[in-house]
Parts: C-alpha cells; sequence; structure tokens
C-alpha cells in the first residue's frame, strides 16, 4: 500500500493538539465515521471503518467503510454506482472519530440503500409533545428493489 | 418522567420506514449521536447516549450525553456554561443512531474540551500527499484551563 500504516498513539498533548493523524480503532479494530455532504453539511450516513478501509479511502480518495453485517471491506457505490468521493477528512480532538465530506455521484445520489439522499430521512415531528412520533423529511429517490440484486 | 420509555424494536420494516423513534441501545446501552450546528450543519462533536440521557434531552431539549469515561450522565455545559439548546432530532434508516441540530449557548460558543467550536478543529492538510499531516481549521475560542476546574 502507498498510505503509511496509522502510527502509534502517543501523548494526550499530542493527540488532542498535534498535527500527526493517529487515529484510535476500538477493540473491534473499527472507529466511527461521519460522511457530510461537501456542499450543503447534510449528514449522510454513519459508519464505520478499520485501518483497511481508512487506508483503502485515502488511497483512493473514495469513501470505504467496514461492513460490520458482512464483516467485509465495502467501497460506497460498488453495487449501488452511487460512489462517494472525499473532499476532505477531519478528525475530533481525541481522534477516536474521523468526518468526511464527500460528493456523491451516480444516478441516484443516494447514500441510503432504502433510497434516500441521506439515511437521516426522518426527524421527531415534535419536540415539544411527549412524543415519539417521526415524520420524513426527504423524498426517496430510488427504488431499492431496482437497485440491489440481492434484497 | 414525562417522556415515554422507548418502545422495543418490531420489524425491519417499521424500524426502517416507520414512524415511531424505536432506537438501538448497543450491548453496552449507548447510542452513538451526532451533533450539528442548526444554523450550519457544521459537525460540533460526537458522543453517545444512553436511555436516560436521551430520555433527558427530550424532556429538557439540552443535549445531554452519556459520558464513558466519568461514567455519568452529562449534560453538555454544566461545567463550562456551553448549553446546547436541541432544535431537531433525527435518526437514521435503523434507528441506531441519533443526530440533532443544536444552537449552542455561553460566552464562547465552543462544544469542545480543548476550546474549539467544533471537536473536529483538523482536517487532513492534503488528500493527495501520501501523509498524515494535520491541519488546523479554527481558532481557539478559550483557553481550557481557565474554564474547567479540574484539569
Amino acid at each position: 500500500m502507498s498510505t503509511p500504516a496509522f502510527p502509534a498513539r502517543t501523548t494526550t498533548a499530542d493527540i488532542e493538539l498535534g498535527t500527526t493523524l493517529q487515529p484510535k480503532f476500538g477493540p473491534d479494530g473499527l472507529i466511527p465515521c461521519i460522511t457530510q455532504d461537501v456542499h450543503t453539511g447534510e449528514v449522510l450516513m454513519f459508519a464505520f471503518m478499520n485501518a483497511e478501509s481508512l487506508a483503502h479511502t485515502l488511497r483512493t480518495k473514495k469513501a470505504t467503510y467496514w461492513s460490520r453485517s458482512r464483516n467485509k471491506l465495502w467501497m460506497k457505490g460498488e453495487e449501488s454506482g452511487n460512489v462517494q468521493h472525499v473532499h476532505e477528512l477531519r478528525t475530533d480532538c481525541d481522534q477516536d472519530v474521523v468526518l468526511i465530506k464527500v460528493e456523491q455521484t451516480g444516478a441516484a445520489n443516494a447514500s441510503c440503500h432504502n433510497g434516500y439522499k441521506s439515511c437521516f430521512y426522518r426527524k421527531l415531528a415534535s419536540l415539544d409533545a411527549s412524543s415519539l412520533q417521526l415524520q420524513f423529511t426527504a423524498e426517496r429517490l430510488f427504488d431499492p428493489a431496482t437497485v440491489y440484486k440481492k434484497k
């Protein structure tokens, strides 16, 4: 791989205020990743990366996650065509989360397997009512049955 | 509590395309939470909630997390004064993440204990160079030593 291996974590001061990416992978080898639309700031999805998928993301500039359900590397869009081109990668203060800003391509511009642009397509209808009622905030962009072979 | 208990999870169809909040708390009782600035869309922080902190957030409309390091309920701003007023709460397709949109108050408008508005104050300097060099993207808003008593 041309991407350098991720360095061992050093001191708190270095991790929090230093200038070297030292990602913390959890006991399961994973780091959470927040994915934002580079243009609108909309949060598109939340997933996990392992060291291999983070390195793959950096090398290809295409968002690549680790699928916990399929237990394999998951290059976003390899099946649906909705590839996420990475424009920016950030980490948080203690470097145990990454945030990527992406431009989605593909016919549908949908990151969600349910056919929505963002996975966060529902919000609580009211924060004032003591209710857990959700309302949809987006239109479906595609019918999943026509995009994914296995469904 | 006036907030209803969270319902048991039902079918995949109901969870993914239904209109009732059915949050999935992991084996550790926690659900990840992404916190965005309601005005700018900037991701401010990433933390965890348990059922109690999610209920507290809904009841008070002030972001309340679960501190894994201190093992206690953590109402954001109780020490620093930088309270996060919740304007919107979303969940993702499989309802195992929540996203809140907040307005921060307090002198500094800083969500990060290091004194930055957002915890994501560093980005990779270049996605083209095979380098893990980070660069700062924000100015410090306060000196942590003057805000937190224990440091």
